[in-house]
């Protein structure tokens, strides 16, 4: 046993090869593969730090030309956004607002220099900060010092904005989210985690974590995969994950499992995204089938959001299609319902009216009407009517023998 | 590297003892440890279902002598649970409510029995349910189905109530919960976890996780364990337990991080408390100096709430000791703070007041009292105001040299 597992941890390809050439052919293609990253992201690190020094030597040479300097951020409010069908995601405008050093603007300037500073001060010493952490650190920069988070929080979403306009993502500013819970992964999948200290990579095999998952870390721009997965499912809830990760769904089915916990977190979508990219597989989403699922989860997780626009280029999974729960298919398995509560219908009807994703898509224009017609919602877990494990043994394999009738 | 990575694989003390040895005594000792586990629930499960039968065979024979059979649970509601100091978790009282067979009562005892058929059967299949399943699950049980998901969960609860009487918890039962984030682990531990079909064992070593962290199943029951760690971290923040993994500090300080994520889930305190149990571990947490932090997130993992205490016995951590941070910390490391809002007073004094906990523990009195005084609160990123890593060159090192003067 403990042989059989150590040559299945270092290949990628459980299935379909054999193992001894797999493992090898894999290790050095992963080496190689983690290396280009390595190489990449010093690349990207070196971009990020001169982008970072002309941005502030611009500002001093004005000041030593006895001119008055500026900087000017794209502006992130929902006027200056709109949605590019073509790339599938929101996009943040052209309107620029632009911050000119004086009297009244001194301390503002300052600070969003210091956090400049700390964002390539972390780049060179390959740390992170969270908005959290950003806050504090400045509470030791005297006159520049933030008196609350929201202010701090500002001056990093400017920062992030201005610099996204030349592709910098906000984790290459070394800028991280706060968040607690990221996602959990399970399936036919490889990570590859360089160590921060050693550049060590550490191979990660999301198949052997019994009943347990993978989780993902609040950056993942370092990672780099192996996979022989067919596509990516990404899970709304804890309960269905559990169950098909517990059943090895991701075995018979041969994808890798993702639970999003409701509407995934940042690092979470470009997970999904940076996966889906580099390794070619197509994103189903699976989530509950009310307004909430399939307007703030998927859309969300598919396109990004209006007020993080600037983001989205990054964080968005335009690749997403929508498996289930729909519409349909609560007339199709009789499932168990709840009434639509007045929230929901106003939900539903918003989307409709004013966003501009659903805008653009007819099938999901006709799926939420018909869900308002039918004035009910259904849960994931309702396929449990049928049998604890129907999701798995009838469920899913049906609606993945037809992906081409996936939601948009 | 690939072969020293394959040979820590093996062995749970990298750390203390030379690597072969190691590896070799750790693996058969983690089979005997995984087979006891396995031997151990087996013997669980026999009880489990000796219990549930008795239980209905009961209820089948008084009907045969033409007498109304009755079901006795434990009174679920705060009248009748106790902080049992000498245990160190709150515990449920001797009241019980009867429920007889009826003409009103037929339909909710008929779900009674039902319900506990669906646990029977879940431990004879191997097989777990979430309460939302159990509720959809019912609308295949004709008349005995549920209208209100609250009614099952009002049903689950009794029987979890009824049989924790006799020491079964709710994971013998195979009731698991819905959550999605069951909290996260990195640092030096092996867990084992028996495929449920297999039986066979994998090793999961939480070393091996680079940036990313084991993701806590939502039972944790069949899990054995391999630690030369000196103590479990359970800590509050997603930032905290990301700063800390991605700076290895679990390396340095030798113990094990819990990323509790607030409030932590019940698979998260069961897994610690198991995990302390099984491998006598003290248990350290570090959570924010507010009276959220103390009296909700602390007290919760520590001694179980009140409206769960028939659960308290299997999911609290009495063992359970406050790194901090303190007030007295505010002070000594002259932290950043907030004001106190009034929900936080609220909070305090009502723990001061009215939680047998707080009310049995002078040293708490005390605290909370100074934090009332001062009438401010600091986070645990607050220490980042000394340097982002502050937290971990200085503020942990100091105080784990000093554990005998943590909080109780």
């Amino acid at each position: 046993m403990a042989t059989r597992k150590k040559s299945t941890r270092t290949k990628a390809a459980p299935r379909k090869t054999t193992r001894k050439s797999a493992g090898q052919a894999s290790k050095s293609a992963a080496q190689k593969r983690a290396s280009d990253v390595a190489r990449r992201s010093q690349a990207l690190d070196k971009v990020t730090v001169k982008l970072i020094q002309e941005t502030a030597t611009d500002v001093q040479r004005t000041i030593h030309k006895h001119k008055k300097p500026d900087l000017s951020f794209p502006i992130r409010s929902l006027s200056n956004v709109s949605y590019s069908q073509e790339r599938g995601y929101f996009e943040i405008g052209k309107q620029k607002k632009s911050r000119t050093l004086t009297v009244n603007t001194v301390k503002n300037f300052a600070q969003t220099l210091r956090m400049m500073g700390l964002s390539k001060n972390l780049v060179e010493t390959n740390d992170f900060a969270t908005k959290r952490d950003a806050y504090y650190q400045s509470k030791n920069w005297e006159e520049a010092k933030f008196d609350e988070q929201p202010e701090s929080d500002t001056v990093m979403d400017d920062i992030e904005a201005m610099f996204s306009i030349q592709g910098v993502s906000r984790e290459q500013l070394r800028f991280v989210p706060d968040e607690s819970y990221n996602g959990s992964v399970a399936g036919q999948l490889i990570v590859l985690d360089p160590d921060r200290e050693t550049g060590e990579v550490e191979r990660i095999d999301c198949t052997r974590f019994g009943s347990g998952a993978y989780s993902i870390p609040s950056s993942v721009e370092q990672l780099s995969f192996e996979t022989d997965a067919r596509f990516i499912l990404a899970i709304e809830t804890g309960g269905i994950f559990q169950r098909l990760q517990s059943h090895k769904f991701w075995r018979t089915a041969g994808c890798i499992l993702v639970s999003m916990g409701g509407v995934p977190a940042r690092a979470c979508r470009r997970f999904i995204r940076k996966l889906s990219d580099d390794c070619k597989l197509p994103v189903y989403a699976f989530v509950d089938c009310d307004p909430y699922g399939i307007s703030n989860i998927y859309r969300t997780l598919k396109v990004g959001s209006g007020n993080a626009a600037h983001l989205s280029q990054f964080f968005c999974v335009p690749q997403a299609r929508f498996l289930g729960v729909t519409p349909n298919d609560i007339r199709e398995y009789d499932l168990p319902t709840h009434p639509l509560q007045d929230v929901d219908v106003k939900r539903a009807k918003d989307a409709l009216k004013n966003d501009p994703f659903f805008k653009s898509q007819k099938p999901w224009q006709k799926a939420i009407n018909d869900l308002l017609k039918m004035g009910v919602r259904a849960e994931q877990q309702a396929l449990a009517k049928w049998g604890l494990n129907y999701v798995i043994e009838e469920y899913l394999p049906r609606k993945l023998g037809n992906t081409s009738k996936f939601l948009p």
